[in-house]
């Protein structure tokens, strides 16, 4: 059975989704009140439609029965966020993907019929700021509340030995996946008698914890100790905790 | 050495960044120009300006010596991002994390000074649309242009062997690095004789080919018999392929 699918709304989202799902299908309509946008896509789409979604009626005569997934993007209008997840729902549509910039306007649109919600600035904050504060850390995937995976430069105490003298999943929880040379793309798969060397990256999967911990790097948990922490760095009296405002020239 | 951030432009992506980055570091600065924005988050940074970053000599003024990092996400305004990308160059800021929204805006603000573009939207379809097209895949996660993570629920015909037996790493170039249940959160590492259960899913690493090949699913690559396939589903008159244009009532 082919899955038919709609894209509501081409905002930045809903128009990534349908260039990556035209590659692996053709039923995909698309909704959108943008003229403009819709032309420059259309050529995705088994059938594209310059309507305003938010518009019951107009959705439901554009829809055809039996659309599984349907990809709801109306930027940051929550008003039309809410009101085609709903018509969605009511007319059965089983999958109705739906993005939303915050956790509360998350929770509206769940209670509204969204099967699933697509959080991207969060996602993409989530993936970057672990690399942000660890010079060791190439990049962080969260994948459940116990298993991250994360690239990771060999610890310099670990240069030098094999995989199985370092006793990383024993030692350390850590299981390594694969590595690569820090400025290649290209992974391999190692033998367990390969003698890590300085400019390996390690893809490894843990817990957050054990991660993190390997790295040298504490990245989530509360802070400890602003005061000190700033008195060092922000000690000037310019840099202390208050609001200014400038003024636009 | 401590790093100093600036968080300039407090869009979906800043804001996410700047909640992140604040469970690890206090050394964060926030620039925006909506005085609401600021006073929600002021608590989270060391310093907080209500300032149109745009205005070089204001951004200037502000930021301290010695910023190691800054994230500019100043939403879709790209002559801001622009501006405030190649000020923050001019003053020598090593890394300087800008969010775009289409490749095109990420070359030009590469251009301009940019060392990393952050693309929430792409990022967010690429993990989503694999999982719309397979039934049998819960997570997608491109790595490198050679190798994804993803999980996959055990394909049926493995259920009942063990790992050694089921040989992915020989037979189907797949390396099997945990596994959890389907309706569970929890990941396992497996002993090598475990036997496969049929509401596991097992968490992969290997080329987006034979990952996509595993789960019996093509996921990308150009798509074949467009007009057989549409056909089948698009065939009646009004799914023919055109636009159409809704008036709104």
């Amino acid at each position: 059975m082919i899955r038919q699918y709609a894209v509501i709304g081409l905002g930045s989202f809903g128009l990534r989704v349908l260039q990556k799902l035209a590659e692996a299908t053709d039923q995909i309509i698309i909704v959108d009140r943008d003229k403009a946008v819709v032309e420059s896509c259309k050529e995705l789409a088994a059938k594209s439609y310059i309507t305003d979604a938010i518009n019951p009626e107009a959705l439901t005569r554009i829809l055809p029965e039996g659309i599984d997934v349907s990809i709801v993007d109306v930027g940051g209008n929550l008003e039309a966020a809410i009101v085609i997840t709903n018509t969605l729902k009511k007319l059965g549509v089983r999958q109705i993907i739906v993005r939303a910039d915050s956790d509360e306007r998350g929770e509206i649109l769940k209670i509204v019929g969204a099967t699933t919600i697509i959080y991207p600035a969060r996602e993409a904050a989530e993936k970057l700021v672990p690399l942000l504060v660890s010079p060791t850390l190439f990049r962080f995937m969260p994948i459940s509340p116990s298993l991250v995976l994360a690239e990771v430069k060999v610890p310099e105490r670990y240069v030098g030995l094999t995989l199985i003298e370092a006793n990383f999943r024993q030692a350390r929880g850590i299981n390594v996946v694969a590595l690569r040379k820090e400025d290649g793309d290209e992974y391999i798969y190692f033998e367990p008698k390969y003698r890590m060397q300085a400019d390996d990256v390690l893809l490894c999967a843990g817990s957050e914890e054990d991660v993190t911990g390997f790295t040298g790097t504490r990245v989530t948990g509360r802070k400890i100790g602003i005061g000190n922490m700033l008195k060092g760095i922000f000690g000037r009296p310019r840099f202390r905790k208050e609001t200014s405002s400038e003024k636009k020239k």
